[in-house]
């Protein structure tokens, strides 16, 4: 105890100083703080999301992006643009690869038409709509349904053309969000950097430092003649923001205050200490045994069909990211011992509730007796997390997953649209057709076959609780790998599924044609199905029941904070968030150190074989220090990427960096490996962003890619 | 040329002012360097090698060591002291885990008598004796018969009872100089660290920052009553050395002075740029791809014969790590331009050497010639690499060198035991014989059957000029894999060398019982011999010819450098030599600093399963910051290991690591990757020495292995 009293004295005020991806709305009540990290704007500035600079902050919808120009032109990460590139490539011309310049707005090219700019325009907080649909008395099940129904009304009472409108969940049912934003649906490519820029280390770099990608890539957003929304057109004309971020070319150094605006997608920093040691030792392990299980399928399978693997590259590349991901947080955690950091803090945080007199401000009792609940949900929960990952594996992609989609289609189509499930609604058939289409160059049946015999050797040993009984029925007692063999071959061997037509057919079955289907796929999930939509009902009522407590948690952790008066962020839910602090390096291990920039030389110590193949133009620019008066004075040379101890995640890809000042210095693109567990706990010492330099932007734009058109259009001086 | 010329400004001055193996005589040189640097003592001092400091460091014939109290205790590596510890070892007792303590002098452990501690008494020129033997009319191997004449003579009228006495080279014939040591035969282990302390990291580490290693070991040494060097007797005494080293229970801290004294190996600081591109693009990737193809034989075979690998343990280890060393040197040869660097040096003393007047103070005409007489024979030299790369691979080990060494010694005996080919004298003949006993353990027919084929297979596709008459007639045309194979078949089935009572009684044969033998091996090997004997005599008439034209190019650089102020050092040879500098970290790559200290903290972010397994109670003291008053004020814990820019090589580990006024504050004991081509290049930007820190050896000492009579001994304060 005496060495937990210690971690909590060490980790909290560290952490809080630096942690956080803050509502703009709680910016003022961190005056103090982002003072002294050095911000000249007034905290208020940054909560007006109508008003510079925070209206300029904009989302891709996976990523976040920034206006810079009264233009419409948009700044983003090369990653979060790929899309378009892709899109507007041929054989002959390979904008991936190449890059690609509009010298002016007549060649800019048309992203996707799925392409969207979302502007934010309100934020309004409907708990109390939301709320008033609950009782205390509701089941867990009964409060998902209420909260889906009046999420929906509110969506639909919003929505307007040109507009989307969305209810953001906060802390797992502490507070609703409606966020309103104008949906802008002709983007254009303007100008991206050749890939062995953009993306310059690849999958070895991804997580690492030093680091020196050249992650960005320009966009613009076009609108109808009259400023509505509109699909592209070539008489739409560029959008212009109310506001837009200027760039300061000078960029920052180390040490200087830098903040990120953007959309962070998820973080799991208000888990329970249980449910970090759940994902430690038992989600992060499974989940990578079977993932390494599935690709050794691949792989053994690939020896005599060597077109298997390349049709299972996406799946086992993302399976690939997932286990690099896991294994990362596994040595993170143990670095951080982020299991007796969460431990010590839930400590503090009861032995504080159970000091509070009762009649206080606080009714610490019923606190500490609904994060009590919580930790028993939580319990009940994990307690299937074997079963959970097991089938959650089986049916994604492949066969499983298409006849799932079939079957469960036909189901919903019985309903009014509006309470199907979401995915099975008529907007969602073309997507589901596309699926059932492409599975051919996604699927083989040797792959699918052992894949089932292999997770259902996995199934079987589970514990009786956690059977299927349709399952257990299908199986008839198999259990050993020749007997369940001999099970899946015989669901193989009755099927025409594997066939692309036969499956796009029985998309438009109706749930008694798929009964009275003598294919064995559809039979098997047929029975399956009861027995698969309990398991969805369960995830919704712990939903439901989550909704009540989670916010219990947060609500004691926000009072004991308080008091000590610091305010607490909500977890990531892709809405707007601001993280503040300093260019920075750190210590990833002892007797080293990861310096905050990195610079041009260090591309040129790299450059060699793919991913390492920089532009032969650039590294001759740099051997020359052709720099242009774009190089740091402080550094000597041309910065490439920086490090900060800002928080962010997910999401927050090509959020604008901006300086004191609130002006553009670069892009955040990246965390790095000892601070990839910050999901779950933010280390100061370790957690840090990876940035790409507005300078080295600049320079790259300028020097190499000729882009002296945009440079003008955001007042950039050339010295040339 | 540009481009040359910027390396030759920009490196040279640099490399001047770290580099260096400097002989003590030429330390006055130095004196404003040193005093710049920091070094307090007056630098006539250093000069000194019968005064403190300089006598009190010690050699041990392959390390380098130091005496650290008047009773003749000695400090070096633990990995130069692994031999006394397996000497006392028992299946009951394992010293090399444990560590060791002796409490008393009583309790102190003889090392093998052939354990040695060698005391410089006297250094003396004798170049113009070695010079006096020498005519320019001799050819290479006439003048390399006459050197080693010369030295055997020096030698000889130098040695008596308790003395060694060699003549050292000099840039291969540049000067000669005989040295005298104490030869000290009673040595005894005092203390050693347990493995997991002084090994921490082992192999994965070597060569690598962040180091942790506590490489350290104490001996002592011992004579008879009367002061003369003896073995080891129960009734023999502690030596009492003139001098000794105090230590420096603060250490030293981030840029403080630090000067190394001991006896480096080997160096090529004076190779022509021609053979440093030889090494890189010839004997190096040959000999990585020869070792990795012998280590896939023995890995083959190991497969149906477990007992194989274990056999072939020592050789395939040596093997690794020459390849992993070479390959560092790919890479830094790569990273640092060595060759470009190197070139760029040569174009400068050449375009220099071409200034020069006729008539004046340098001869440079005749020096050009020379240095171009000497590029001709490293030429001529260098063609026959791969024949020499591949026979020295077939002679190293096995049933080859033994039945070479039966051959070779039958033939020695034949002469007077003073003109005996080294290594083939009387005094040789219980190491041959121990050679041919032990070798069952070391070798199985499998292995060396496949060896021969795979190495005889390189032979056939040698140029004509590389071929060996005799084994061209013995191959018989052979030159295929199945009809080499056939061959050595035949040569393994007709040969009884494979029994090891066998081998020893044939040691004992005269040349005409081996010449009678119908031994297939003893056939074959007498057959090659007269080949291998004129190999080996060109070998020496290029050691001659060298002798003549190597001082040439080293007297060159030096009246270049004369003209500048600087001088040269010699190449190192394994005689007495100080390197000085400074505590400093480096930057390994753009991005990344290495810190120039370790700390404890580190140990316990390392520490987990082999080579991480650093004693439990050591984690304890570590986490619970009992550092006992030996932690850095400036650090705020305790150091471990720290890095300087100190220059040295092979040979130097256990030397003393003195501070501004001499005393010890550590021990050099490995380099780091970056700077892995050292040998070749010194690169002032990446070239580091790690040292293990006073204040971790004292800590480990006392806390872990309560040695406080040794800091007792030492006169080093204990706070508690």
């Amino acid at each position: 105890m005496t060495a937990c009293a210690v971690v909590v004295a060490s980790i909290y005020p560290a952490a809080y100083a630096d942690e956080g991806m803050w509502q703009p709305s709680q910016l003022p009540s961190l005056a103090a703080t982002l003072q002294e990290r050095g911000l000249e704007l007034v905290p208020k500035k940054l909560t007006e999301l109508t008003d510079w600079p925070m209206d300029a902050v904009v989302s891709l919808g996976f990523c976040s992006a920034s206006f810079v120009s009264p233009d419409g032109l948009v700044v983003t990460n090369h990653h979060c643009g790929i899309g378009p590139l892709q899109y507007n490539s041929t054989p002959q011309k390979n904008l991936v690869d190449d890059g690609f310049l509009a010298r002016t707005k007549g060649e800019e090219l048309p992203a996707a038409p799925t392409q969207r700019v979302y502007v934010t325009e309100a934020i309004s907080d409907v708990t109390t709509s939301v709320k008033a649909k609950l009782t205390p008395q509701m089941d867990g099940y009964a409060r998902y349904m209420a909260i889906d129904a009046a999420k929906k009304q509110l969506v639909q009472g919003c929505e307007q053309p040109g507009y989307r409108c969305d209810v953001y969940t906060f802390n797992g049912g502490d507070s609703y969000r409606l966020i309103k934003q104008r949906e802008i649906r002709d983007v254009r490519l303007v100008y991206a950097p050749p890939y062995g820029i953009a993306q310059f280390g690849g999958e070895v770099d991804n997580w690492m430092w030093p680091r020196h990608g050249g992650d960005f890539l320009f966009l613009r957003a076009y609108v109808a003649k009259d400023g509505s929304s509109a699909p592209y057109s070539k008489d739409n004309v560029p959008y212009r923001p109310k506001h837009w971020l200027s760039v300061n070319p000078k960029g920052v150094e180390a040490g200087d205050f830098v903040m990120v605006a953007g959309y962070p997608g998820y973080t799991n920093r208000y888990r329970l200490a249980e449910e970090l040691q759940e994902a430690r030792d038992k989600e992060h392990p499974l989940f990578i045994e079977l993932a390494q299980g599935f690709s050794n399928i691949v792989a053994d399978v690939g020896k005599t069909k060597p077109e298997v693997p390349v049709k299972y590259a996406d799946i086992v590349g993302t399976y690939d990211n997932y286990v690099k991901k896991d294994q990362g947080d596994l040595e993170a955690f143990a670095r951080s011992n982020a299991l007796e950091v969460k431990q010590a803090r839930e400590a503090a945080l009861d032995q504080w509730l159970a000091q509070q007199k009762p009649g206080g401000s606080v009714d610490a009792a019923a606190l500490r007796a609904d994060i009590g609940r919580l930790r028993t949900l939580v319990d009940a929960r994990t307690r299937h997390r074997e079963r959970d990952i097991t089938l959650a594996m089986l049916k994604r992609g492949g066969l499983f997953n298409a006849t799932y989609e079939i079957v469960r289609l036909a189901d919903e189509r019985q309903k009014p649209d509006a309470e199907r499930e979401v995915g099975y609604q008529k907007r969602d058939e073309a997507r589901l057709l596309a699926n059932e289409k492409k599975l051919d160059r996604q699927m083989d049946p040797s792959v699918e076959s052992r894949k089932l015999v292999y997770l259902l050797q996995r199934y079987v040993k589970l514990p009786a609780t956690d059977h299927l009984p349709s399952l257990d029925k299908w199986l008839d007692g198999a259990s050993d790998e020749a007997a369940i063999t001999k099970k899946v071959s015989a669901l193989f061997a009755g099927t025409r599924l594997t066939d692309t037509a036969t499956r796009v057919k029985w998309l438009d079955a109706t749930p008694a044609q798929i009964h009275a289907s003598d294919d064995t796929w559809l039979q098997w999930m047929s029975a399956l199905m009861p027995d698969l939509l309990t398991l969805e009902r369960e995830t919704k009522a712990f939903t439901g029941e989550e909704a009540l407590l989670r916010p219990r948690y947060v609500q004691a952790l926000a009072a004991y904070y308080a008091v000590r008066g610091l305010p607490i962020y909500p977890d990531a839910n892709f809405t707007l968030r601001v993280t503040f602090g300093n260019v920075k390096g750190y210590e990833p291990r002892d007797g080293v150190i990861n310096a905050p920039f990195t610079t041009a030389e260090g591309i040129v110590q790299k450059s060699g074989a793919k991913p390492f193949d920089i532009p032969a133009v650039e590294l001759t620019a740099i051997r020359a220090k052709a720099y242009d008066g774009f190089a740091s004075p402080k550094l000597g040379t041309l910065p490439v990427n920086f490090l900060s101890n800002l928080d962010i995640t997910g999401g927050n890809s090509g959020s604008p960096t901006l300086d004191k000042n609130g002006r553009l210095v670069g892009l955040a693109f990246d965390g790095e490996w000892e601070g990839i567990d910050g999901d779950w706990l933010y280390d100061p010492r370790v957690f840090r962003t990876i940035h790409v330099d507005i300078r080295y932007m600049l320079w790259v734009m300028h020097h190499l890619g000729h882009a002296d058109n945009l440079l003008e259009e955001m007042h950039v001086p050339v010295a040339n």
